[in-house]
């Protein structure tokens, strides 16, 4: 644990430049808009370890993977995050003296992300020879604007005189740190002085995968007024400086502004007009007018999300965070984007779309965000249909195969025990559909285009579950389940358990379809006859003397021993132990077993959930960012409420306190729902199957209260738990719930304890 | 199958450029002599689909592998058997027109490998406007000095008048095939005309591995008089160019000599020196003496190993091919070198080591070479017990791990499913060192450097089993048998008998040890009592209804279907199923409870090995090189003649017809001691567990005779099975051995039926 800011309800602040953890300080001061992200990288250049990143929505590279002995079914490439041209650079000089942090005297060093409204901003005082400076930043990626960044910089001279140089850049010698060779990514096309504008492309791949094109642009503006600096180009380079002299006391401040147009959206050829309409737009209106509008779509986001947490700053911090995070990174404006494990703070993982979404982002956003958002994520696995079908004919299997991690639809991750064995993925995405229509009760979606789906992915498992003559049983050999810490595996139960749930859903379903999709579909009577087949017939690995599933067949020969017998100084086991002795201990990266047992959450008593839960944590070292939300969720419904606030601590802050010591990397966007599910369905134990609204709310002890928002089927409700529980419908028709099994009536304007 | 070449007992010869399949023909046209080996690549260039190869033994490069996803345990690099400089090339025109196969008119091709002493032999008539040259080319790669590569090259006119310039070449821009990004792993160092060499190094790597220097040097001769042609060089390159003019009737040969060294054997300042003075050596005979003493070696290896097979001119000559391919890949001269998957004929694969060595090539060697040929490979593994001991540790295990590739004792490959968990291959190295000593008497290695070796894999097994508490037994989780068509499996039958095997084993020799070792080896009475409880409480698993030993342990839950259910069209499956298919198959790449069966031959009763065969090779596909030959030797020992007579065919031509259509990647060179092993071991049922040599010799069908001989303890057997089976002695004290379980007592001179 490694906690770099300060706790506060609404900022994310800190008073000290952190030299040995400036990567951890970038990750957690990213700024993004759900169209492109910057990390928290300094205007005028940093010489020390820095991770430099910026990054656009689907905008990506296949990079050859040769590992020697390809084999048939393996993806020919790994799709990399890579690091696009920067907007960001504005070097300064004071009286010659270039300003790094790294190297520069200074003082009164202020970094500050406002997690309203996604706003960075920066100050400290350069101490010169006979000058010191003050230097205040902002930055933000606007709302309204897509397309645009906002920056400024202001220079207040304290003591002395300062001749101070600012060289606005826009930089494409961009490099990933995560590439095989040290190769570039980029390609310069063309320097337009004149437009301040240059464009790059993609450099050529032998996959079949466009190449992206993009143009960046740069406006200063001093006043509000568009300055021209004094310009030069180099082949990926164009750079702008202005130059002020000032004495003490006088202050000068400086906006750059900047667009990014990619091929994504508008033609190559048409970029540089597109960019300057754009750019106009933003020069027609003022730094903090933009601000204000950007600001006002912030509010409205936050009007149906927030959470608030009484007697735990900490906490109170660490929910906002992720809310702010995540809505930076995704809003349902794109359908051709999804939510990446690391969204626009990191080049790691390679890919953009993992099971994540599906698995922990969807039950969230359908409950903090509009209906539509959540079904743009829908949407975005249906328009991939055919790059599922395509991955499961690499393996010579029918049906749809959902690509663990991909931009396109196409797999493109590249290690066989995760590629073409962690296929529970399928059952994740499925299992959305249902989410998404037993919260909303939209029906559109799963008998239309989601039913294409389902029946994509059934035909799927119909094709890989095979029969075992000798148990007279279907199984499903190789495979990888949640826990990533065991790989080719036989009958993993949650596999199992899930792809029968899918089948019986999609049959179900298939029978309340649009005629015409049912008809395209002709799924035969034989095949549901196979369907049927399966679910009857299925083989699950469990064991009656403990009174528990089996993660999978030889999971109770192995030498278990609880992970608090791990000594601390191993932990985490996957940065001190080797991939084979992980691979073969009894520890658990997440939850398993115990993610069927949420995700089927009313398929299972009590009792069953108990001996599970109380079989498989204290195996669970919870390394994965996705696991302790899980964890904490069935504990307070199991009322080891001390347990559930354990877990919740390291859910809730699991950047900002650096609890896995890999954040320096990027955020964990994906697991950032986890606090939020761990509060609203762990400790007010929101439940939602059956068309029905259920809580059952807990207080953790070291609480006063704790209230948050939900938007469901057309009302806001607010739900309110301190020493009792309160619900309410701030907006919307009347609703029938269900507390603590009691059932409630709620109108608006009535307050239920 | 494919098959180019003509049958004939000696010669491996063909009338035809198979230009479809040229890269086979260069396969099998490779000549080697231990220290390196070249490709039958044509000297005057060929510029049509063609793969260039030359190799020098122990020269290689580790090239990052990067997965995206390392984990610790993981080998940081791939080891590569890199392409050499070519002394090879000399380009031809004839009155200005480039020779060139691929496009030139000719006929009159004729193409032959000389079995015997490993001469290639070219012929081909070049037609050409108004002319017509016939060229012949000899080559071979001496045993005398094995440095020297020895080339003659004779133009005779057939027809009109020829201009014709040799231009002999060194050629240091080679590239390999196999390489990620098309880099080049040679960086020219220096060119000297006046010397006639060229001196080049590998490029840099980041992981400590030696950068190899080697210097070619190239002498030309006509008549046995060295000649000076026009030289010229360029970065990476010698050219030495002869102009002749021939009238019709005339002819001119042209001689090239070429010595490689490198600094492996000699440091970069010292190669210019010692190469002259190889050359002066080479000069100063004949090339006609110069093979007659290469050949005089020949007759030598072939007086103790040729094998002669009457009725079955296909087979006799695939036995002759095998063997001189075998001696042309090593003969034990270099302690630090073994036997490569591919020996000097192909890049493939990377590394040079693998447990086919102590597998399928040891109990060949034993009887076909001198005891310290055999004992060079075991001192290779002695001498790599560091590299073992560093394998283990990266694992976090205690002992030594024998690596699945190397060139060093490191691990060089890059799979894990091959690198930590095909474990197996430790014990196939103590089995070695129990045949050694059971073939020759000799217990000095297993006494000394070999006790060391046992203890580090017996130390290792140790660590690597783990105690399962529910069934109270030792398990192995986690590895992949010889069955390479499952990864990741749990308690491999063949691993687990293999481990106890070798506990036991080193046990066993550990009370015989050398004092000052077992003392320095320091086993302690605790280690002792810890293997001793292994061996009697390990798990393994086998099935009662069925009797046999199973595979791993959820092998019987698969779809069982024989191998003769594959359509022929998808055969084999490696080329046309994906991975995820092969995997969940229950189809067997090679023998694996069968190679237990092989291996320890005299611990299972017949109707044990019959049930496991009758079960087992009905699921095999033999799809590995090294399946075939285990099959029949059981088959053989079974009274399944026929059988073994079938398995037989595919071991004896497999690069010869191409069975598993790949042998254009280079020869099978460790599979080639399979049919010596199917004849010796199986047809004549050769055993020597017990220090008794056993036979019980059979005829297949259509053969009307074989006879092979054997070295055994100082004496040279014959063995010869007619309708009637002789053996005899024809050097050496008496031995009294045993014939179809009857002891015979054998004399020089006397002949027993």
């Amino acid at each position: 644990m490694k906690r770099l800011f300060e706790i506060d309800p609404w900022l994310v602040a800190t008073h000290q430049l952190d030299k040995a953890d400036r990567r951890l300080q970038e990750s957690i001061t990213a700024v993004g808009n759900g169209y492109m992200g910057v990390r928290g990288n300094f205007e005028e250049g940093y010489s020390g370890d820095s991770l430099q990143g910026t990054y656009l929505g689907g905008v990506w590279f296949p990079d050859k993977t040769r590992v020697g002995w390809w084999k048939i079914g393996y993806p020919e490439y790994f799709g990399k995050v890579i690091n696009a041209p920067s907007f960001l650079d504005i070097g300064i000089t004071v009286n010659g003296q270039r300003i790094d942090l790294a190297t520069s005297q200074y003082r009164d060093f202020y970094l500050a992300l406002d997690l309203h409204q996604g706003l960075l901003k920066r100050q400290f005082v350069y101490i010169g020879d006979d000058v010191e400076v003050r230097f205040e930043f902002s930055r933000f990626l606007s709302q309204v604007i897509k397309e645009a960044a906002l920056i400024t910089v202001k220079a207040t001279v304290l003591r002395g005189h300062a001749t101070i140089v600012f060289d606005a850049r826009l930089n494409g010698r961009v490099t990933n740190e995560d590439s095989n060779y040290d190769e570039r990514f980029w390609v310069p096309l063309d320097e337009d002085a004149a437009a301040k504008s240059m464009q790059l492309q993609t450099k050529p791949n032998p996959y079949g995968v466009p190449q992206f094109t993009v143009l960046l642009k740069q406006q200063l503006r001093v006043k509000d007024q568009p300055v021209d600096g004094q310009l030069t180009t180099k082949s990926g380079r164009l750079n702008e400086q202005v130059a002020v002299q000032l004495d003490a006391g006088q202050n000068f401040q400086l906006e750059k502004d900047a667009i990014v147009v990619t091929s994504r959206d508008v033609a190559p050829d048409d970029q540089a007009a597109v960019a300057a309409q754009l750019m106009k737009q933003v020069t027609g209106q003022s730094f903090s007018a933009h601000l204000a509008d950007h600001t006002a779509i912030w509010d409205q986001r936050w009007a149906k999300s927030d959470v608030v947490i009484e007697g735990d700053p900490a906490a109170q911090q660490g929910i906002r965070f992720n809310i702010a995070q995540l809505f930076m990174t995704y809003y349902g404006e794109d359908k051709r984007l999804n939510i990446g494990p690391k969204g626009f703070t990191g080049e790691k993982y390679g890919g953009a779309t993992y099971w994540d979404t599906e698995a922990f982002i969807v039950p969230m956003y359908l409950a903090v965000t509009p209906p539509e958002v959540t079904r743009a994520l829908l949407q975005y696995r249906h328009d991939q249909l055919p790059g599922a079908y395509h991955n499961a004919r690499q393996q010579g299997l029918a049906g749809a195969l959902y690509p663990m991690v991909t931009f396109n639809g196409i797999e493109c991750h590249n290690e066989w025990e995760i590629t073409f064995e962690e296929i529970h993925r399928n059952a994740a995405i499925a299992f959305a559909i249902y989410q998404y229509t037993a919260y909303t009760g939209d029906e559109s979606y799963v008998n239309h285009d989601g039913l294409e789906v389902l029946v994509g992915i059934a035909r799927f498992w119909a094709d890989r579950v095979h029969f075992s003559q000798r148990t007279q049983q279907y199984m499903i050999h190789g495979v990888t389940g949640p826990n990533e810490y065991e790989n080719n595996v036989n009958n993993n139960w949650y596999t199992n358990t899930m792809a029968v749930w899918e089948l019986q859903y999609t049959l179900e379903r298939l029978a309340k379809g649009d005629t015409e999709i049912v008809a395209a579909l002709a799924v035969t009577d034989e095949e549901k006859q196979h369907w049927q087949a399966i679910i009857a017939h299925m083989y699950y690995p469990t064991d009656d003397q403990l009174g528990i599933f089996v993660q999978q067949d030889n999971f109770l020969d192995k030498d278990l021993r609880p992970a608090s017998t791990i000594p601390v100084d191993q932990r985490p086991i996957n940065q001190h132990w080797s991939w084979d002795r992980i691979l073969r201990s009894p520890f658990i990266k997440q939850a398993d077993v115990l993610q069927g047992l949420y995700f089927l959450n009313d398929h299972f008593t009590k009792a069953e959930k108990e001996r599970n839960f109380d079989f498989y944590e204290p195996l669970t070292v919870h390394e994965s960012s996705l696991s302790p939300s899980i964890h904490a969720i069935l504990a307070a419904e199991l009322g080891k409420m001390d347990k559930a606030t354990d877990l919740y601590a390291r859910t809730a802050r699991l950047d900002l306190d650096d609890y896995n010591h890999d954040t320096q990397d990027g955020l964990h966007i994906t697991s950032m729902s986890g606090s939020w599910l761990a509060i609203v369905q762990g400790f007010a134990g929101m439940r939602y199957d059956h068309d029905q609204l259920r809580f059952h709310p807990q207080l953790p002890k070291n609480w006063q209260r704790y209230q948050f928002k939900l938007n469901y089927r057309g009302r806001l409700l607010a739900v309110d738990v301190g020493k009792q529980a309160k619900i309410s419908i701030l907006a919307g028709p009347a609703l029938d719930i269900v507390v603590d099994d009691k059932p409630l009536h709620l109108e608006v304007g009535e307050t239920h304890a």
